[in-house]
């Protein structure tokens, strides 16, 4: 589709997507226009196919409809790639989800597999769910320059380095794409769809196989100078005996403590050393163990499980405890897959924050587990194409 | 005086403030007004007295100026505020001091006495230089609720906590005033006049006393949730030994390893121990040490102050490399009294951020020493001021 012609219609449709359907009448109070200037605006979406409703009586011999909304065939795609997952979720123009596909994908295969087959799935759903594909916003675990659409430096995947990502699913797609890293985009789902709402300035921070934070300022994405802003898993933190290697070549690293890896990591040596008797069994029947082993056997009162995420939580919160001091945010959002852990990590986080920050900063700010979960990223990557389409090119 | 009566007006003060006088012709052009219309506003300012210059051929029957400036008789007024210092700096409109006072004062005096000497010594500034006050930026050290012009809970100034800073010297000057975290108004003097200029998103970094940041993102000052982000001099640091008790009740601080007032107690204990002649004949001659004097016992070649300086070095590197793989700044400034240990500390400070921040982030970032100096906070504190007062509120 092409974008709106003018500031007006790009007020009118996206008022018609956060808010959902409104009466002709309505709609020019709400965007602030005259009754017969929002008339003009209206007819001239529907002509192109953008809105629905709102046909003025007996003008097209039509029955006539007062309620105006976003043409039902409207949709927008995520693309979200995890280190072994690829999820394609097609919305219509509310952002509600109308069909979704995932499956496990192994990102080192390289940017043409993985991309042609997002492109194989994005055929599947929009077969399932028809319609017209508005834009498609990409997430990326790792970090990307936001401008040129590409993935930079991400670690384990130097394959993927500068690919052109926006530009390869632009061709293949046929429509405008964007990129950004997953966690920025669920950050952005959090802003506009979870607990995070109300607030301008916050972070959502990612807890699963990495570590990761996205970073609000003034409601929007705060990228940083080379668009790799929120970086935390390779922040240096207190060990108490040698620091272990971290991947990227420094010694004691946060996500070198803690994260999914770390944990498949420790709770593997434990199971040999004969600590844990959960993990030991597990670590028999299944010849490796993974984050979830650790949560299976915390949830079954193991304490040497238990002993690991707590050491992870308190590592997180000492990150955290500095961050909070230097940007002052009004919430923190945990999510991530390791945010399953739920309340004994939390209460970790939270204690270490609290005790840690400064007062002033600490006051009344939240420390909170992510409602929307997994869905966050979805819910990130189609507010941004659509906040980018229905915004458009404005005169 | 009154703000501007429309953005047009505001445009105009605002480009004379910044690029200083322009002729009547050009001005137009430079804020997209049509020249008959900017003439309008044009005379509308200098009826007001806002600005000189720029009368239509005899229209008053004097002689005919094509040049227009700001009005020769505007003075904003900087009031910075330090632990042992007051210094009030009076400017013209284009922020150029005219006259400035310094003098020793104790914060702890209170804000009654000291506001009251600020108000004394703001007679004595314009009364030398004249002109029509049209507004004051005050410079706090500690957390100040911006929106409502008060300190918060300022560390050591129990009597300012909350005491009405901004409405105290509005009603005192009979003009438009602003407070805020000093830290936070030199950011401003370096993004606008400073080394920072062409830098959207950098910080900035004072070492005096205390350690405190300011951040600027998308060229503006980011104060957080609660108006107290940058505090990073109680980010806890790594110690090689026992970590040192802070005056925040915490051990370990940034603050409590370096700083003025850590290297004034390291400085004397080591001068008592017998580690180093120069400190300890220094202390016998003064019966005190203080930060100046490591920063002398280090140009005359004294290796335990040299171990002192690089050792804060360290630990601000550490803080900051954090901080650069959080924040991803385009450039970090450093001032502040310590900066005048120059590049000792710089090289180390240098030293760790490259090496410990990840390279995405560290590739073109340059860490370099203010070339304002103290400067910052009068410039920072005025275009504060002017920014508020130019652009009024507009319709």
């Amino acid at each position: 589709m092409d974008g709106p012609e003018n500031t007006h219609q790009a007020r009118l449709l996206r008022l018609l997507r956060d808010d959902g359907e409104r009466s002709r009448a309505e709609l020019g109070d709400a965007v602030g226009l005259s009754r017969s200037k929002a008339a003009v605006e209206v007819t001239r979406l529907a002509d192109r196919g953008l809105i629905e409703g709102g046909e003025p009586a007996a003008s097209r011999g039509g029955r006539r409809s007062s309620i105006v909304r976003l043409a039902a065939g409207m949709r927008f795609l995520s693309i979200a790639l995890g280190a072994t997952s690829l999820e394609v979720t097609l919305t219509d123009g509310t952002l509600r989800p109308v069909a979704r596909v995932t499956e496990q994908v192994d990102l080192r295969r390289g940017p043409a597999a993985v991309l042609g087959r997002a492109v194989e799935l994005t055929v599947k759903v929009r077969a399932e769910a028809g319609g017209f594909l508005c834009g498609a916003g990409v997430g990326i675990p790792g970090p990307v320059s936001y401008a040129e659409g590409v993935p930079v430096s991400p670690p384990f995947l130097p394959g993927w380095d500068r690919h052109p990502v926006r530009d390869h699913l632009t061709a293949e797609l046929d429509c405008p794409v964007l990129v950004d890293n997953d966690v920025n985009l669920m950050a952005l789902g959090e802003k506009h769809a979870g607990i995070a709402k109300p607030f301008d300035d916050f972070l959502f921070v990612k807890i699963g196989a990495g570590i990761g934070a996205g970073i609000v300022v003034g409601g929007t994405v705060y990228r940083g100078a080379n668009g790799c802003a929120g970086d935390i898993g390779h922040t240096a933190v207190m060990s108490d005996g040698p620091p272990p290697l971290c991947v990227c070549g420094n010694t004691g690293c946060l996500e070198a403590h803690f994260g999914g890896a770390a944990l498949a990591r420790d709770a593997t040596a434990a199971a040999a050393a004969g600590r844990s008797d959960i993990l030991a069994m597990r670590l028999a029947d299944a010849g490796t163990l993974t984050a979830r082993d650790v949560t299976d056997a915390m949830a079954a009162g193991d304490p040497f499980a238990t002993t690991l995420v707590r050491d992870g939580g308190r590592r997180v919160g000492q990150v955290l405890a500095s961050l909070v001091s230097f940007f002052n945010p009004g919430m923190i959002v945990i999510g991530g897959g390791l945010s399953g852990m739920g309340h004994a990590l939390l209460a970790e986080i939270r204690g270490v924050v609290y005790r840690s920050s400064l007062p002033l900063a600490t006051g009344d700010m939240p420390v909170v587990l992510s409602e929307l979960g997994p869905d966050a990223a979805y819910l990130g990557a189609t507010r941004m194409i659509s906040d980018h389409v229905l915004t458009g090119h404005t005169t």
